[in-house]
């Protein structure tokens, strides 16, 4: 059986819990409390050295990390639907959107990165929440550049279906959404958005729908 | 023609650089100044909205973005030498590594970031360092542990030839040693840079190598 170690606002785990569920493949969840600091226990850094979520853990026992690694290797394993179009070209941009939110935007709104700006900086809430936003305007604002102006984009990032920018954008704008980001400069994002969330694969996947939901 | 637009000392150009010269392709280098702001100027903005490098005008004239997008881009298209295994376990190994630098060490650590640290937070000096070398820590920290921990690890992260977790990491450790982190802790990491840097692809793509090293 396929396991999913994740924690259900964990925008990482999110992705993969889409990737898992538009493949239709069965998965049990196994959580693991990041305000409790579990992430940070034994048991969890055996699987994931980095003390992180989420880990994936196949049918053969092997234990996988990383978000994009993870859906890469579904998109490998069980290539039907694609989560990838055919074209080396359209391959690269879904993946350079999908990592414009993965590297760019995600990774500077950690929990850890906020945590360390409180405790160590001394940063104020108001800082911190300024902070925040500011990377998610920075790279919305250059992402629907790029959705807007590329002929490429259709009801989903790239096509009428959706893929692998899509399943990093919905959780990304969850995430917006729980700061009370304004994403009313963001169109086309918002639109794709809420083509994705019509789809059940989608709504599963979302935090409130897990069985950790607080 | 391939044309590369880079900066020298870009973490992310690196890795592109490093890619082209493993598969033995020729390119131009158009250097975008960092340093004086030339990201942000009009001309790299068409080619790049998020104001970053690199970007990769491939010879069919297309651009594409994120140096991890470009390097699976060039894989797809010159599959030979592979920098990828061919075992999905494996690959995602490899992805899995490359995105441990990719998505949680070098996004903190960005030009941008420091600037935000010290212009809005107003962040000094040995706090800046502090924060570099804190995200440098923890990172290379999980990645010794793994690559020290897991069967798979040879002269390179995965086996015996050099793969996209080692064109991420030899540009990390540049980072590192530039701003003068303690590496000591590091024995397995520091001998698997060592063996990429005694490859000419490698020595090739180092900053000090390239057109516009200051």
């Amino acid at each position: 059986m396929t396991t999913l170690y994740g924690y259900f606002r964990s925008s990482a785990a999110y992705r993969v819990r889409i990737a898992l569920n538009l493949k239709g493949l069965d998965y049990d969840q196994a959580p693991v409390n990041l305000v409790k600091g579990e992430q940070r226990g034994q048991e969890n850094l055996d699987r994931n050295p980095q003390g992180l979520v989420p880990t994936l853990e196949t049918d053969d026992g092997v234990q996988l990390t990383q978000s994009l690694a993870i859906c890469e290797y579904l998109e490998e394993r069980y290539p039907e639907p694609a989560l990838l179009p055919t074209d080396a070209e359209g391959r690269a941009r879904v993946r350079s959107l999908a990592q414009l939110i993965a590297c760019e935007i995600h990774p500077l709104n950690n929990l850890k990165v906020l945590k360390y700006l409180v405790g160590e900086l001394g940063v104020d809430e108001a800082a911190k929440l300024a902070w925040y936003r500011h990377w998610i305007t920075e790279g919305f604002a250059a992402l629907e550049a790029r959705l807007a102006g590329e002929d490429a984009t259709g009801d989903f990032c790239h096509g009428d279906t959706p893929a692998l920018a899509d399943l990093c954008l919905v959780p990304q704008v969850f995430n917006a959404e729980r700061f009370e980001c304004d994403l009313s400069a963001y169109p086309t994002i918002q639109r794709i958005v809420a083509n994705c969330r019509a789809l059940d694969a989608f709504h599963r996947a979302s935090p409130a729908e897990q069985p950790d939901a607080g």
